[in-house]
């Protein structure tokens, strides 16, 4: 069955799609950029990459970092971190479930010609 | 103000984006391959490229090529090419008006961070 694959572009050149939210997903999982990064198979050094490009565009940290403590410091979803990945999962249930009839009927399209 | 970007995934390894569709609009629009891939930007050869991995995802072809005639031959869409334009057109309609509530939300939420 095809599905979709959504990236949403913002102002003026940032674009956020199912890799970087997979990430903040990962952060908010294992609680560490480190530990999100090693999930997704990526470098720390990319991983902070991709969390600054975020940060950037939404104009306000999505992930927050302290140091020291027992546990040696951590990472965890600030509330727009935490927004950015539930409301982007829900636009893409949204535009999956629109868009399947649309979907189907291609498929009928194509049997048919 | 935010813009959906969408790709559909087909079974078992094919992508359609939005820079193949533009391909087919243009060689519709242009009634050639070359003509179509130059307004793209792109070689023939990529263009044509695309065209073969869009003929093997749907299974037929989406561009029926002639040859010689007053004009040199040409190119256009064949009735599967016609129908996964305007049918990825109306996906990416419908899942934008899904999404829009959504990606509202979304900005609401980071002003309110």
């Amino acid at each position: 069955m095809p599905s979709l694959s959504l990236r949403i572009n913002l102002d003026p050149d940032g674009r956020i799609g199912p890799g970087k939210i997979e990430l903040l997903e990962q952060i908010a999982a294992f609680g560490s950029i480190s530990a999100g990064a090693r999930q997704m198979k990526m470098s720390y050094k990319h991983a902070w990459g991709l969390v600054e490009d975020m940060n950037r565009v939404f104009g306000k940290p999505v992930v927050a970092t302290s140091h020291g403590g027992k546990r040696g410091g951590g990472a965890e979803l600030t509330p727009v971190g935490l927004a950015v990945v539930s409301r982007f999962r829900a636009i893409e249930r949204a535009a999956a479930a629109a868009a399947e009839p649309h979907i189907s009927a291609l498929q009928a399209d194509i049997e048919a010609a």
